[in-house]
């Protein structure tokens, strides 16, 4: 099959790799339907050595149940299926809580002899713990949608909850990228009335304010700090959501919330060390969030999806089959495009 | 009157200073009875520059209320009363929040003309919303146990608290000080049946057993990390108290903190940036704590060391005069004594 390949910075290709065949009793085979570029693969795309091997990319996807290991119940061939982007067992004690990224028998697509999601077909180990059934057929308009469980808009929504959003709260979303209007969408869903966007590229704060942004700080550093306090009486909001990675983003982050406050961060950190230190002790804040465990969150969010009320699908704005991805990657690094659609 | 003020690292003295006195109508003057030396004193003593003016010392206070302004409702001369280690009107929204040290009209001791606890007395600002009468006499027994309401124990139990610990979580505190052993107490008070207690003094971990340690381990460092790992199946804490404040403490917190856990820090950080970049991610740790908010858990605390449920002052070892006081830092300071109580 085809199947997407990084082998260094700015290196992406579309090559034939070794078809996807059960080989644990738990496995499934999954053909992909549509899969995404997620902001996270920008970063090796921007800094990974030159590699002879390569890996193989993508986490995000959605597709058509091929083929079943003898122990995966609950599915069936032909079935629609969405993956969270690790697959887990759905059953050990850190899936039991709700941290499914933390799973006894979990692990990464794209690595150890698993398949990216940017290609024809995955092997999906842990099949019955890991995908999700959806109830709607491969020609749906919802894909896209759909797609977002698998990755940015469950990640959106950790941050949202990790956070502590809720109607009692003012929330602050720092960045304008796929997961920072993913995680203003997740705070209007849970009932923020003020949610502030940070970011500086219009077309995207649009989409943030149709998501439900209040405003829109394109200032940054302490001058975006000091914008926010000056929307907020002089005092920052409860919660920050940190969709960025950037030490920067961080910084601004404690800047901008209330004492008390809590700052979750779901962007992929691009620093070792945070400033963290004794300036916040007095001011008591709380820093949360990590890798968002999407399947604690897809039957949940399931439902909004498909009857309509959220559109988290129009982070998507645009579209390429396999062959197109390598340029999918230079556009959105380009910043071109925000986030892209594979049509496999 | 005689109060004690540091010039510099190492160098404290008790002096002559004006006697305090009503300002505001809002103010009262308390008669010190008993003071405590924090280990956040400590930190000044090893690095303070030299300084003409000097600055007046102490935030752990309790004593008799000598003198009142007009507008203090609630209190009478002569009521024993004990101070949260900041003042504050108790009355506006973060107050209300319990975050008593983002009080809109609060303060610190020692700073801004109102005198520090380590001395004969003290100009207490926001006076109602600040004291909180202790129903004992001046001989009492408890006066040191009650003195530990100002600061160290409930600091230790704004630790174990935001960490959230409770009867289902597992806990490592980090730190055998004053307020480690106060967090041991807290997080046994609080439910907790497994407290890892990491220090190497052995007179304070048996003090932390008697306080409710289960385990004490001596290592530190990455050795102390595997000890933690392996007394917990090799899965780290739910909870975990840093009550140090240096960075490879909060090291030692992250690596000892099992996924989805939480870090609470309640040591001064000595520290600008900390570890909580990439590695952390995946294993969704939140880190919180800050300044206790004392004023917010002494009515809640106040029963259980008035009927000796808890003992918290057993961390004092050893006591002093005023004239005493700068012996007093130096002991604690070269580890001769856990905690200072100052008899003045």
């Amino acid at each position: 099959m085809r199947a997407t390949v990084m082998y260094g910075a700015g290196d992406v290709r579309v090559e034939d790799v070794p078809d996807p065949r059960v080989q644990e009793p738990t496995d499934a085979v999954v053909r992909v339907l549509r899969a995404g570029i997620c902001g996270s693969d920008l970063w090796p795309y921007q800094s990974m050595p030159a590699s002879e091997q390569g890996r193989r990319m993508g986490h995000e996807f959605l597709g058509v149940v091929e083929d079943l290991g003898a122990e995966v119940s609950g599915l069936n061939r032909g079935d629609l299926v969405v993956t969270p982007f690790v697959w887990a067992d759905n059953t050990c004690d850190f899936c039991a809580e709700g941290l499914q990224t933390s799973c006894r028998h979990g692990g990464r697509y794209g690595f150890d002899d698993v398949d990216g999601g940017q290609g024809e077909a995955v092997r999906v180990p842990q099949a019955k713990g890991t995908l999700v059934r959806l109830p709607v057929g491969e020609d749906s308009a919802l894909l896209a949608s759909l797609l977002t469980l698998s990755d940015v808009f469950c990640t959106g929504h950790h941050c949202a909850v990790t956070a502590g959003v809720s109607p009692r709260t003012s929330v602050t979303v720092i960045g304008d990228g796929a997961v920072g209007l993913s995680a203003v969408l997740a705070a209007k869903r849970l009932g923020a009335e003020q949610i502030l966007l940070m970011g500086r590229h219009t077309q995207r704060t649009d989409l943030g304010r149709r998501f439900g942004a209040t405003d829109v700080i394109a200032e940054r550093g302490e001058e975006g700090v000091q914008r926010v306090r000056a929307l907020t009486g002089g005092d920052g909001t409860h919660r920050v959501l940190e969709c960025v990675g950037t030490k920067q983003a961080l910084q601004t982050a404690f800047g901008v919330a209330r004492d008390g406050g809590v700052v979750s961060r779901v962007g992929v950190p691009q620093y070792d060390e945070g400033p963290i230190g004794f300036d916040m002790v007095m001011r008591n804040p709380t820093l949360t969030g990590g890798a968002a465990p999407a399947r604690a969150y897809i039957e949940e969010l399931l439902p909004d999806v498909l009857d309509g009320t959220i559109e988290p699908g129009r982070v998507f704005d645009r579209a390429v089959n396999l062959a197109g991805v390598p340029d999918g990657y230079r556009a959105m690094t380009d910043r071109e495009a925000l986030k892209v659609l594979i049509r496999a």
